[in-house]
């Protein structure tokens, strides 16, 4: 029987405590020590990537004592009651499965009389065998024409992980043979973002992903509605362009408004649904189900690295314990994600939800409040655009933020050129490594406008290319650092009840059901 | 003559400090008090905006106090210095001049012998005879076809601002029936995102806008290559498919391997150019001049707004000290910028280069450390967009995070549809409204993980609808804030000298210059 204790319980965290000026990091990442670091702080994580912490402010001292707060914290052990079905989500009193979307790590899990590592399954088999059947002609529209395109009607979870990924595959799928279908997204309720995505596309050749868990999401129906619009008015039966994912038990299931319906279950937390059939259903369409297949391979090999008790040998467990050290004894705010691959230009704000929505919390997993700093503000952009963007601030500003690289040895389209003796690809790789060493070590200047102070800290993740499985991986990794932090600060990272008040208010706007400033506000606003 | 002071010599800072714990927001905003507050701070901007801070943790003495800072600081002074041209921008020793792209505020300026306003306006018009010329098919690809699209090829401030303002512009101008041709951007020096692009448009059909101001980029150099190659390798001659925007002391400058070239110059910073030539051709070519002239009418009344020397009046000085006493005396880190309006999708990323790279800083504007917080982190995404992903650490996370949101009364395409008896567009602006209130006011619950403690800060800026003119005054008032920001902690808001170490150590990777670690890193990549 694992116990939770609050991360400020443990004996290791007061040991960590005092740890707070362990590591000068100028020091410690030049010379001969700097070489030693970055041969010995790192790990090697699946799909060929390897996570590198040596810029990051931390040394076998604080690692030790990071070893016994895993173990004190038994994360591997919270970890495995997680995967083996236990009711970790602690405040909606459900399990949490999204693991088992990509592979068994433990046990089976049994709930509602159901093996739920063969539901999934067998979701993602409905999937392939539809996806394979648009492909080959079998399922098309009234015409008896192939579609060509796919829009995915989904907000939150259900829209940033698999735009995300989609666009993080979307080239390579072209150059690698496999890319089936566009597909775009309709997410905000905004009216103009669906008009403009229904604008763009031939509707009579699109077919139509609802995604909506509970099958009431305000937005999302909304945008149905646009959506049915939009192929009524071209004189086209909605029923026969539409999809949905949902719960079994939602007023979407089995309703003849779609074609098919394909599953998932309270047990998978929107902004971790990117491997579900919330993922599967748009990726398999637009790249096949091959390519998501390989994409889960990736993520449930990681899933397995993370399943690692040794500390040193588990790079997500590693990762998140560092990010608690730098959040709490360093006293970092927040995190950058910096991935240098354009295909990874929408991982960052993908990562910003899964992270901040889990741990953006004050109580602990028995709603206690808590005496301590919980998840830091994430946010990111593309190497090398950031560098000509917000790095000014990250190396000379006032406060420190931690980073976290993303780069890999070759591009996906393997298309360059040479320009003053290099390649785009080497420019773009000198570029991250360059950077990691300038926040490190700085460089000092007499002109205090050109001094770097350095000592701002960073890790990497080096990979060979951004193929599905190291996407998976990356995916994995990040959803398990997320997972671990949360067990750390004894909080629970799968609910959101954060988001609730303002749904309730703005459906009192609507109504016309409020007072005092809310109604001023909304008089403002000719509403 | 004004006198540059650190922040911290100040009088009414001293004064301010001790207001600490002046406002209960939740308090404040309950009742009649918040009725009264909403209606009182409130202040004008121009083209239909109105700045509402109603929900910030001010009173009247705090602003009392901000009016007192304002002139000791001799905000309007500076300003005023700025655009009469003064030396504003000490590291790099060069006057400021964006204001003049859109207006004359004060006295000429001459510099270099040239009228500086005449000379922007000249550009423009040399623009809008050039994007006549395409849109009349005078301008043609070699077979005689008509150009499009149109391809901007930049970095940083050529590429954030002008690509945030065409996103934030096309649909209104397919609505409007001026939408002349569609843009597109490359920046990253990953050769996919170059390679991606030209896969995406007709060459054949494209005109290139080469956008550096040195003529030296690397990453937009080499990206030029890329499109030549591309161009080539259809047979057709790139120099009639590029023009290029540019210093006229640039290599660029009259090379004929350009259709025509636009000129900047040294006083306009790339974060600040979205109204010069970097912004000007690219708008111009997408929806026509006319509309790049209203644009900058937006930004030249607003900066109209920003010469009022009381500070209640003057919505970007007031947004600026509220923002100095967020950072200095409530200590907070970090400010989410959150539109609810999916046209603004990429206006977060814009304000994030124009605000961390300007007030990133940590010595003053003669090259002294400063020993106070300067600029905050900035990050943010469109609502409700965000609202499903990271407003739960804003709403119940362990630290407060102020936030700027943006609302439109009208949507931009105007087509919507009615669900449970309200519009999108109606849900779009009630959801803005409850969370305003739901932030400062929270929601007290026994159940600590449904209690919202409130007294989480925002102000709202409210619009009649996203026009080209409310566009300009949207940018003008944020470049404005930033300004005034950069002046009250007396820091150069106009260099980034930050930007260069990583560039000159990526410069060694490259020549294979490296020892120590970053060596050791360069050849995990093999490089």
């Amino acid at each position: 029987m694992v116990s939770w204790k609050n991360l400020d319980e443990l004996n290791s965290y007061k040991e960590l405590m005092n740890l707070k000026d362990e590591v000068d990091l100028v020091k410690a990442m030049s010379g001969d020590s700097g070489v030693d670091r970055v041969a010995n702080y790192s790990v090697e994580m699946s799909s060929g990537l390897t996570f590198n912490y040596a810029a990051k402010q931390v040394d076998d001292k604080v690692i030790d004592v990071l070893c016994d707060l895993a173990d004190e914290a038994q994360l591997s052990e919270k970890f495995k009651e997680l995967y083996e079905g236990a009711v970790i989500n602690t405040g909606e009193k459900r399990l949490v499965l999204h693991q088992l979307c990509r592979g068994q790590l433990g046990n089976d899990v049994v709930a509602d009389d159901v093996n739920k590592r063969e539901f999934y399954k067998k979701q993602q088999d409905r999937i392939a065998e539809f996806a394979a059947k648009v492909h080959e002609g079998k399922i098309v529209n009234e015409k008896g024409e192939k579609f060509t395109t796919v829009v995915q009607i989904g907000i939150g979870g259900s829209d940033l992980g698999p735009r995300a990924m989609y666009l993080a595959l979307e080239n390579w799928a072209k150059k690698n043979g496999t890319f089936k279908m566009e597909a775009k997204f309709i997410s905000n309720v905004d009216p103009d973002d669906a008009s403009a995505v229904l604008n763009s596309v031939d509707v009579a050749h699109t077919i139509f992903i609802l995604v909506s868990k509970s099958g009431t999401t305000l937005e999302t129906l909304t945008n149905e509605s646009f959506v049915k619009d939009a192929l009524k008015s071209q004189g086209l039966d909605a029923s026969k362009h539409m999809i949905a994912v949902t719960s079994e038990t939602s007023p979407l299931a089995g309703s003849s408004d779609y074609l098919d319906a394909f599953f998932m279950d309270d047990y998978i937390g929107g902004r971790y649904s990117s491997t579900s059939a919330v993922g599967g259903a748009v990726l398999s369409l637009a790249f096949g189900s091959e390519v998501f297949a390989r994409f889960l391979n990736g993520a449930a090999a990681e899933d397995k690295k993370a399943t690692e008790k040794d500390l040193r040998s588990n790079p997500a467990m590693l990762d998140a314990l560092i990010g608690v050290y730098e959040r709490n004894v360093l006293g970092y705010e927040s995190t950058a994600v910096l991935p240098y691959s354009q295909a990874l230009s929408r991982f960052p704000a993908h990562l910003q939800q899964l992270d901040m929505e889990s741990n953006g919390k004050s109580v602990n997993r028995d709603g206690e409040p808590v005496n301590y700093k919980t998840g830091p503000v994430i946010f990111g952009e593309p190497g090398t655009n950031g560098q000509h963007s917000f790095y000014q601030l990250l190396h000379q500003g006032k406060s420190i933020i931690p980073l976290q690289f993303v780069g890999f040895k070759k591009s996906q389209i393997e298309n360059d050129v040479t320009i003053q003796d290099s390649t785009s690809q080497q420019k773009l790789i000198a570029n991250v490594v360059a950077q990691v060493m300038a926040f490190a070590c700085g460089k000092a200047d007499d002109n205090k406008n050109k001094n770097f102070e350095g000592g701002r800290p960073s890790s990497i993740i080096i990979g060979e290319q951004l193929t599905p499985e190291a996407l998976g991986a990356l995916l994995a990794h990040f959803e398990n650092k997320v997972m671990f932090q949360g067990f750390a600060w004894n909080i629970n990272s799968f609910d959101q009840e954060g988001v609730q008040l303002g749904k309730t208010l703005a459906k009192k706007v609507l109504a016309h059901e409020t007072d005092g400033a809310l109604k001023a506000y909304s008089e403002l606003f000719g509403i």
